[in-house]
């Protein structure tokens, strides 16, 4: 939260966002539900995620690079997993489909695992994950992914995309375990966010195309360099981000009988569009007594949160926790979004001539 | 391979290893089984998990620690679920029967996950996810591990173990895609080599009880400092290692009704025993026909290796492909193991009365 950012209500984001999704031919449910996502992640404060992308996803409807009314099919041949194609739908409408579909026969099955192709970008693999929660299972949800690209150590060429990676676990009393990570050291969308703020980036996030560090993000040439895979070197395990990353390719393109990124004219560090996913969930009661379950994983939250910190920290969080305090902050004062979001959110509203009340 | 080294037959090894298995009191078949992951584990130059350990399983059972004729039990709720006891067996007995309950689910539901209470050290997670490669499914295996422990971003106290995670795809012509990842920076059995060969470690692999890079791997306090996670600071992702760790300890301590091991009195940096796992299996043709999937993965490996390459390095792999250069080579010479090992397979050889005769 800098002078350079705006409070904005929740609601409002969201009536605005699903307005915007409705003038470019989204019907009324699939819109709401699109604007749900987006603004639920910005309330979790990833800002990477969220109506940052509103103007991409509504333009590229518009370009007809994403399908407002996409007929999105199941094929299933064992009852506890299936294909769908996302007939390239938004990836956030593509996703909620799919998660209930793994849900569902996960409450059968115990286990459900679903590959999806030809979608679009879907935002947060954590709001998927999520879903998980509320009906007491886990989540899991990964996607294939455009944009900049990681590299793999060794080489200069990006070879995957930050394919993250999320799984959410429910909880009793405490905060539910929501890990929602890029195989890559960072998220492509935080070089999106400096180059649009014009911030320089640390090194160790990306290289360029001699392998030297970038830090400066405008600079990046396509198809040059790319993100560095989670923990960067190889001697402090740069291969084990990149083989996670070759393995979201395997489960979200090759399972799902799509082509890997690697093998796409467009490749990595192209369009963003013809992106695929894998879904996940498993029956927690279908292993143990939920109430079992809920009560240890409330003893290892807060085993975790009661760990000694190092000095220049003040609390260790499990993943999700830092992301469920922010929640509180930004329902209470509303969502900070930078000047420059706002700008684009008000040329959205020029536009497709929805009324700009934020 | 140094001058420290001796080479050694894998079959002899194998034979040599199985007689001590036996003679504290393993049945001929699970003797066999363990000997089989140790030496295939050595082949693939994963050293830190081979017969390193013979001495570590073998003097457990003999101490009482593991049990050499568990009673393992199978509990099913769901057609594509199911917990198991280990009964404290050897870990690789008790994770090789787990993987075949995954298999034989998954041959039928598409999907299978099972988790494992109350096992030991069950050596590398690739050995059991490699089994999935000749039925033609993706297998998965994790495990909650004891030794160092790995700390979380912040703090200065291990919190989790080094929770490995194993994932092997097939794939046509091309080597299998094999990952097997310790979610710390390293695994804890490079410290434990290093501490045996009496070699410093690099900074970024670990810290001590004051947060300061740990490079004497002698100089260990229990309790105090651990492995860095996969990622390092912070700012460069630490946090992502550290939540695969706590999703680890999830899926196999929770999910399979133990405790999770920083609740454990012995906690992370005490004992071994007590280990629970995680494994899957997805069977490939009930996603998309088998040869496609195939076909993908072999043009996938095949863009990979023939990525660019930065200077100082000859050749990009697919995660698995530089084990299976080593098993061709190591065949066909034999193992290299540190006179410190073989000086371990000698004392064993006295102590239970087996031919040494490698």
């Amino acid at each position: 939260m800098t002078t350079e950012h705006i409070r904005v209500d929740a609601d409002k984001l969201k009536r605005f966002s699903s307005e915007v999704f409705q003038k470019v031919g989204v019907s009324e449910e699939d819109a709401q539900l699109t604007a749900n996502v987006l603004v639920e992640t910005n309330l979790r404060g990833v800002d990477t995620h969220g109506v940052l992308h509103l103007a991409r996803y509504s333009n590229g409807i518009k370009d007809g690079l994403i399908n407002a009314k996409p007929d999105i099919k199941v094929f299933s041949q064992a009852p506890g997993t299936a294909t769908m194609e996302g007939d390239r739908g938004l990836g956030h409408v593509v996703g909620h489909r799919a998660m209930i579909e793994a849900m569902n026969r996960a409450e059968k099955q115990g286990a459900s695992f679903i590959a999806v192709r030809n979608s679009n970008h879907f935002g947060p693999g954590a709001y998927y994950a999520m879903m998980a929660l509320e009906r007491d299972m886990i989540g899991v949800a990964m996607t294939s992914t455009g944009g900049v690209g990681t590299v793999a150590p060794g080489s200069n060429k990006a070879a995957v995309g930050s394919n993250p990676i999320a799984v959410a676990a429910p909880a009793g009393n405490k905060t539910p375990f929501v890990l929602d990570m890029a195989i890559s050291v960072v998220a492509n969308n935080k070089l999106e966010i400096a180059r649009r703020e014009g911030k320089s980036i640390p090194e160790g996030w990306a290289i360029d195309g001699e392998g030297k560090p970038l830090t400066d993000p405008t600079k990046r040439v396509r198809g040059e360099g790319g993100l560095l895979p989670l923990g960067g070197t190889p001697a402090l395990g740069g291969y084990k981000g990149f083989g996670l990353g070759v393995l979201v390719d395997i489960l979200c393109s090759l399972l799902s009988g799509a082509t890997a990124r690697i093998l796409l004219p467009s490749g990595i560090g192209g369009t963003t569009t013809g992106i695929d996913h894998f879904f996940g969930a498993l029956r927690i009661d279908s292993f143990l007594p939920l109430e079992n379950f809920k009560k240890s994983m409330d003893e290892m939250i807060g085993a975790i949160e009661a760990l000694p910190t190092l000095p220049g920290f003040k609390k260790i969080y499990a993943a999700g926790g830092y992301e469920a305090e922010v929640v509180k902050e930004r329902t209470a004062n509303g969502i900070p979004l930078h000047r420059s979001i706002i700008d684009s959110l008000k040329e959205l509203s020029t536009k497709y001539g929805v009324e700009y009340n934020l």
